[in-house]
């Protein structure tokens, strides 16, 4: 932190960026939250109760928080918000999501949004137009969206689908497959989040499909870059090993699979990654198999 | 033709891939369709009603026919199957499309792609089986579809889409701004697809977001690189002028806000690349616009 206030640069993300001169640096928790309006929380997934436990007694009631972490938390299977709202209690919580690559973002290049806050028929619909007016800017275009489970699930499912458009790259397996496997991917995502309560039209917006592309086609991306060395033939053990932080779709894929045993859900993409991630199956061999399944309707 | 036989290749659009043995090359129409048991009909689509003309006397009553050009008629917006029809009579006609760049294929890299026969629940399903059989291969997977209609006009729209896609290439916009105009473009390629009677269940499948992603991702995509050049700052008549053949997107534009206008669908992508492709609009004036319209939901 120290590092990063006195070069205003985050040499390690975002090389090259200088930071807005209106961004402060504070390590102290109970300065940092003074006087606090609305709190951002882009903390890795994994990582919210324990950060979010100590922070706790810093934060006044009723300052709203809106949630810009991707995933699901491997052991209660909740999403960022629930978890928010467990540890700081009632007060006013969102999401904001969508194809947002921080690269791109941090190069004012031209992007878009979507938030969803809870209650969105009642008091979340002011919390959510306030984060449209704050978040907008000439080159950022924020939307609003109701449905809070489902850009929060389509946040999270698609770091599966990424890790395994990675895989393709990887095997070099050209675009046809990667957009035959954003479709298909999609399809699953949509079943469980539907099965879930989510809405459909959620995971076909900026929330679903539109970070699903810039997630899968991003070079960048940790999920996809993951993926990409399992393509090429190094063991998920070894290629985790390697890297520092979190691949979140891996901890996602297992939460995934879990859910849809238990809830009767076919989806064979993120099965079939599973048998790559935790039960040592080989990469061609899921592909194959994904290929000669009996012939159907889409 | 005779080039192609005697090399066993087409040197100009698949350098470096080998033609089966199986295929046979023929100028004589009448031996060309002599026994013929389906006709694939791969004409680029202002061209169908021409090219059928002349071979109309030769194929057999009752001969299946399946399309796989991606477009609509200019004169007349009438969908590829629509022309056959009217050509080459009642007999039974379907579409196979989705996300198949040729080059992949001819690689036999991993792709998937669907087929949509006209009269889908009666004497149709006997040709999609068929069709579905016939192309399946270990590497290529045919799904099934009910919509013909909805699969040909996703097939035709995805290519408007796609030249916007190529101008913010040409912009350096980043992926951030081409996963949201996929998002929005489906959204509205959508719109109009139910408004003419298809199915919205197809533009998120194979045909419509499948297809769209490979066509605004894959760099050899024409309708991608002719808009990545007016995005780079050339004007449409210019790069129109510069390269050989049909850019199906283009046609396609026209018609499709004729149809929104008509129909009083609101389509802003298509409106946009209609005003920098026929009416000398700027691009970066189009995409301020599109940025900057009001805020709202999803």
């Amino acid at each position: 932190l120290a590092q990063i206030a006195a070069a205003r640069e985050n040499t390690r993300y975002l090389p090259g960026i200088k930071l807005h001169e209106a961004i402060r640096f504070e390590d102290d928790d109970a300065k940092a939250f003074h006087s606090a309006e609305l709190l951002v929380c882009a903390i890795p997934t994994q990582f919210i109760r324990p950060v979010l436990g100590r922070l706790k007694p810093h934060l006044a009631p009723g300052v709203p928080v809106v949630s810009v972490s991707k995933g699901i938390e491997i052991e209660t299977l909740k999403r960022p918000s629930e978890v928010i709202q467990e540890l700081f209690g009632e007060r006013p919580i969102a999401a904001l999501s969508g194809p947002s690559i921080a690269s791109e973002l941090a190069r004012q290049l031209p992007a878009t949004m979507v938030t969803a806050a809870a209650d969105a028929g009642g008091s979340g619909e002011a919390l959510a137009r306030r984060i449209q007016e704050l978040f907008t800017t000439p080159y950022l275009r924020v939307y609003r969206n109701d449905d809070l489970l489902g850009v929060e699930l389509a946040g999270a499912l698609k770091n599966v689908v990424a890790i395994a458009a990675g895989i393709l790259d990887g095997m070099r397996a050209g675009n046809n497959a990667k957009a035959a496997l954003l479709s298909r991917g999609l399809v699953e995502m949509t079943r469980l989040g539907v099965a879930m309560g989510a809405l459909p039209e959620t995971f076909t917006g900026l929330a679903g499909l539109g970070d699903l592309v810039t997630t899968c086609v991003s070079p960048e991306g940790r999920n996809r870059s993951f993926g990409e060395r399992i393509g090429r033939g190094e063991k998920p053990a070894d290629v985790l090993a390697s890297i520092p932080g979190v691949v979140e779709g891996m901890p996602t894929c297992r939460s995934v699979v879990s859910l849809a045993r238990q809830m009767h859900i076919n989806m064979p993409i993120s099965e079939g990654l599973h048998a790559v991630l935790f039960e040592g199956r080989d990469v061609r061999g899921q592909l194959a198999d994904l290929m000669t399944r009996e012939l159907k309707s889409e």
